[in-house]
This record gives structure tokens, C-alpha cells and sequence, in this order.
């Protein structure tokens, strides 16, 4: 089930050097997926658009998961169309030949090579889907297989912990679905490049905050709506590079039990959307603040002011949806600063590889 | 977004009886859904089957979601049907209008009070979903504003932590899935009371694996397939009574990241089911020996030799998708043992209420 076939990142001369790199690209690789991408993902939209499909389903690991995350809110909220995340060993442990035709299946990696997802893609698109590969490597297996494949235009990435391909996959799902609906961009998508950078620029701010994190055993990410899969991907990052556990809960799912477990020596950290998922986190956020939990919010300015401490947004006059492309920038820093203060490598954790052969 | 309506547990005489003995009463509760609520349940799979339901949403919060995906597991692998689990904010918080004619609508909650729930699964009716509560309370407003209705006759359950209700919810959706597929339950169905009772009078090997875990300051629980929801359920578990901060990841996430804070102090705990995803979890297994990982099993003798410790399961005999209704006994027990060996209330978990009123 499991092979480590290319481990690229490991032996650079200065720990840390690659990621860092490779987040510092994220502006210029959403410019240029906004300039170079963008036809032929509306094209595809489009294309799939003719072909009605009535159902969606997503298939994804790892970072590549929470990207598939996000479209699925996406989809549901902009298209309404019902949409699921594929148990992948029903089809590659279990051999279950669902019922595909008018659904869409949509698969999303960086690599576009792990064995299980070009299986279940394959057994997809011979059971009737509409399939879509969304990847960084248009040669890959996975875009071979597929009917429709989205190329992410990001450079290879090269640290273990994926970054500028999370983005990428984020903006790219976006542009795909908008294109689906026939509303085309927001026209703040635009302005994400140039935010991205302000964003970016204030990696002091993320360095003071990490300090904070020196000595955390554990941490508890939480969110909602639009925000939840960056709790998620921060959740993931922050374990891949500090190796500190952290758990990423919804708002609501954490009132349903994990809550007990936080207490006034638990850091927790709040993804505070403007819009409805921010507001549907208020009451989280009171419950969290009156369990004495040490509480950091990245979002609006007033959120954090009204926190322990936090990381402000410049995400006012961008709609909700766009809002995760940003709030993720400043928490993957944080996982960099932290493993750095550690003195471990971010670049290539211990135990991980950067395509992980799963079946 | 949240209440605490009540709390009934709190103030109980001695710790933790009121959940050991719902704990005790799973072998009865089984039985009764097998001898009485069976044929209720088959006539609304058959009434649902005429309705050629095309996908399968299913809606859920805490201990109830993950009886949700255990289900989820059974309709892709059973019933070949896509399937999703629903982002309920995109409905509660964003206001979106999914198109739901041919969609089969489970929500799955013991109180059948929780305001989102009502709200979601009233807003897919609307939308043309055919909808089906599976709850502990006829009366309750999910029951109510859902088309069909199954009622798990559990008995009412006191403690904060979920335990026979949880089994009760597999079993029903077991014979519901099983019904609406015209195939009716395998015959081991009929020996789960007698395997849950042989397995909950061995609570002293549980005691005895409770004293590993006194310290333990977090923990990783690992499955694949029908085994990934029991994962979850004891994640949670762990978290509601004992407080210790517990991540479930399924094997092949697992890889994806986490393993990197995986260490030689790390406990883990494996489920591993007899058939497909007991073997495809085993690579797993191999890399976190490697890591140096205190592995306790939940599962064949074998399994379980080749281990740090676990819990043999009498499940040779038992189908794979029956397992999960067996295997979650010892890890409830575990989290109970573990709590009161700390001295802390398991009946009544700080922080948490019996009905949480998430919005």
C-alpha cells in the first residue's frame, strides 16, 4: 500500500529554504493562473456545463483534500448541486462499482500520481462519471486517465509540505466552478495576487505569534463554513512540519464532544471568515473564551482584538468564498516558523515523502 | 448558535455508572432492534426503494456522523449509490438551495432535537429530497418534519457520552441499507448480541490496557474502511470522557502528513477489521512499527500478538461491515476505564451537554 518513490527535498543546504521559497511563489503562481489558466479552465467548465451533471463527488488526499473540501462548499452553496467526498476504499479496498452516470467526479493532486486515486478515477469514468483530474502535472497518470484535467500552471514543488499547489488547487476549483455556474470570477479575484503579497510581507507578525507555540503539545484549529478547510490545512501542516498534534474541528463539531477537552492551558486558534461562517462561529468563539481556552484568531481586525491574539485579515472587501486563498498564507508561516524555532526542517519532515503511494 | 437545554446526567451518585450501564444494556438494545424494530425498518426500505432514490446525502453531528459514514461506506459498497455526507452550513449558514429530486436525505441524531438538523433536512424536503430521520425519539421534531422515520428504540439514554445509541444507530441503518438493497441482513446479524455480550464481560482486559494509557497526553487511532468510522467514534469518545486529545485518521491519510508526528512515545491505537480494510491497513501498521509506535490492536488474534497489546475480537465469523457494531465495545470501554482511573465523571464530561443546539 505504500512506497516513498521520490523524497526531492531532502539535503538542502539550509533547512527551511525550500517551503519558504515556494510560499513566497504564491502570488505569482494565482496571477498566473488568473492570466494563463483561466480560459482553459472556463473552456473545460464549460464543457462539462453541456453535459448537465447532476451530482458531484471529490476524491482527494492529504492537502489535496482540503482543496476538495472547499470546492465542495463551493459547489453545494454556488451551484447547489449535492455533492459528496469519496470514501476512496469503497471502490479500491471493496471493489464497489457505484452508479456514475450524470455525476461528476472530480479528483484532485498535486502530483496526479498516487495509485489509488487514478484507480478509483478509472473505475469512475468506466461506471459512466464525468471525470475531471485537477493536478500540477498534466503528464501524470491521473490526467491521463481522466476525461477533463485542469493543469495548475504552479512549478514543481519541491519541499515536502505542499503550499503554493494548495493555493493553486483552491484558485483553480474556484475559477472551474464559477465557470460551471456561468457567473464567471468575483472581480476581487483579481486583487488576490497583490493582497496575497500584503499578506506575505507581515511574516514578523507570524514569527511573534509562533513564539506563542514554542513549547504547544497539542492544538485545536477551528472554523466554519468556508473557513473550515483551512482549519483543516492548517491543522495538517502544522503537524507535518512542528509535529505538534493538532486537531481541526467545525465549529459545531467541536461543541458536540472534543469541547471538553479544552481547557485554560489548550491554544486554540479560530479562522474567523467575514461572512456567515465567521458569524455562525460567534457563539463557538464565547464558548471557547469561557472555558479560559488561549484563543488567536486570523480574521477581521475586531476579531482579533477581541482574542488573546491573532493575525488580521485584509479580507473586507472580498467575498467569503475567496477569503480561505488568503487565511491559509499566515498559518502556513506559522508551521514554518515554529519548526524552525524547533530547529527541524521543515523543507523535509521526518517520516513523510512527497508522493505517498497509497492504494 | 449554541444552548445547553439540558444536561441530565449531572449530579449522578456514583461516577460513571450511568454510561456503564448503558454500556451493559447495547446486548438488549440490539436484540430488540432485531426482533422488533426489524420489520418497520425493512417496510421503509422498501418504501424508499420505490422511490429509486439515484444519491444519498446523509446529515449528522458528534457520535450520530459517525454512524452517518459507517453508512455511507454500506450504500457505496452495498448499494453501488454516490453518496456525500453533508456540509449542513452551506444550508444553515450560507442558505443554499441544493436540487434534491432522487436524493435520499438521512439525518441521523439520538435526541432528533438539534436545531440544525431540523432545519437542513426541512430545507431538503422542500427541495424535492426524499427524506428518512433515524433518531431515539418518535416524537422528536426531526421525526416530524421527516418523510420517513426510524425510531431506534434504544430506551433513553442518560450519559453525555453516545455509547448504545451509537450501536443502535449502525444496526438500524445496517437492516435500512441491507432492506433498501433487497438482500435482507447476513445471519450473523442475529449472533451480534450474544458476541456483544461475550465481549463486554471481558472488562478486565480492558481495565488492563487502560493503565498504558493513565499519562498518555494524546493519541493517534487508525483504521481503513468500515473500520474508519469506529476510529473516529473513539477518538471522540476519548475526548468527551477522559479529555485526552485523540486524532482518528484512516491508514492512508495517516500517510499523508501526520505520520511525521507519529514517535516512539506516540500511542496508537489500530482497528483492524477481518477482510478488505484490515488488510489493506496493514502497510500502515508495518511503517508505524517502523516509527517506533506503541501499536495496540483492536482485532484478530493474530493482529493482536503482532502488537504492543489489544483486544482480541470474535469477529472471524462476523461479515465485515457487521465488525464495527462489535469493535467499538472495548474502545467505549476504554475511554471510561481511562476516565475514571483519572478520577473524572464520565457520566457527565465538563463543558459539554446531552443536547447541543448548534445552528
Amino acid at each position: 500500500m505504500v512506497g516513498s518513490t521520490r523524497s526531492p527535498a531532502r539535503g538542502s543546504e539550509r533547512p527551511g529554504t525550500i517551503m519558504a521559497g515556494e510560499m513566497a511563489e504564491q502570488p505569482e503562481v494565482l496571477r498566473r493562473i488568473l492570466d494563463v489558466a483561466a480560459p482553459a479552465i472556463t473552456a473545460t467548465a464549460r464543457g462539462i456545463a453541456d453535459r448537465e451533471p447532476r451530482f458531484a463527488l471529490l476524491s482527494a488526499r492529504g492537502t489535496s483534500d482540503h482543496a476538495a473540501l472547499y470546492a465542495k462548499y463551493l459547489i453545494e452553496v454556488e451551484l447547489g448541486l449535492p455533492c459528496g467526498l469519496t470514501s476512496m476504499s469503497t471502490t479500491t479496498a471493496y471493489g464497489a462499482t457505484p452508479h456514475l452516470a450524470d455525476v461528476l467526479v472530480i479528483t484532485v493532486s498535486q502530483s496526479g500520481g498516487s495509485p489509488d486515486l487514478i484507480a478509483s478515477t478509472t473505475a469512475a469514468r468506466a461506471a459512466g462519471a464525468i471525470t475531471l483530474a485537477v493536478t500540477n502535472n498534466p503528464d501524470s497518470p491521473l490526467a491521463e486517465v481522466s476525461e477533463f484535467h485542469i493543469d495548475l500552471l504552479a512549478g514543481p514543488e519541491k519541499a515536502l509540505p505542499a503550499t503554493k499547489t494548495y493555493t493553486a488547487e483552491l484558485l483553480a476549483l474556484y475559477l472551474f466552478v464559477v465557470g460551471l455556474g456561468g457567473t464567471g470570477p468575483a472581480p476581487a479575484a483579481h486583487r488576490l495576487p497583490r493582497l496575497a503579497e500584503q499578506v506575505l510581507a507581515r511574516g514578523d507578525e507570524v514569527r511573534e505569534l509562533a513564539g506563542r507555540y514554542r513549547f504547544a503539545e497539542r492544538m485545536v484549529i477551528t472554523s466554519r463554513g468556508y473557513g473550515y478547510p483551512t482549519a483543516k490545512e492548517a491543522a495538517l501542516k502544522l503537524m507535518e512540519t512542528s509535529y505538534i498534534p493538532a486537531l481541526a474541528y467545525s465549529g459545531a463539531d467541536l461543541l458536540h464532544g472534543p469541547l471538553a477537552m479544552v481547557d485554560n492551558i489548550s491554544p486554540v486558534i479560530a479562522i474567523v471568515t467575514e461572512g456567515r461562517g465567521g458569524e455562525a462561529l460567534q457563539p463557538v468563539l464565547d464558548r471557547l473564551r469561557g472555558r479560559g481556552a488561549d484563543l488567536v484568531v486570523i480574521g477581521p481586525r475586531a476579531k482579533v482584538s477581541a482574542a488573546s491574539g491573532g493575525f488580521a485579515m485584509p479580507t473586507a472587501d472580498v467575498p467569503e468564498s475567496l477569503q480561505p486563498l488568503l487565511e491559509i498564507l499566515p498559518l502556513q508561516r506559522l508551521a514554518w516558523e515554529i519548526a524552525m524555532a524547533r530547529g527541524q526542517d521543515p523543507d523535509s519532515p521526518r517520516a513523510i515523502a512527497k508522493l505517498t503511494e497509497t492504494h
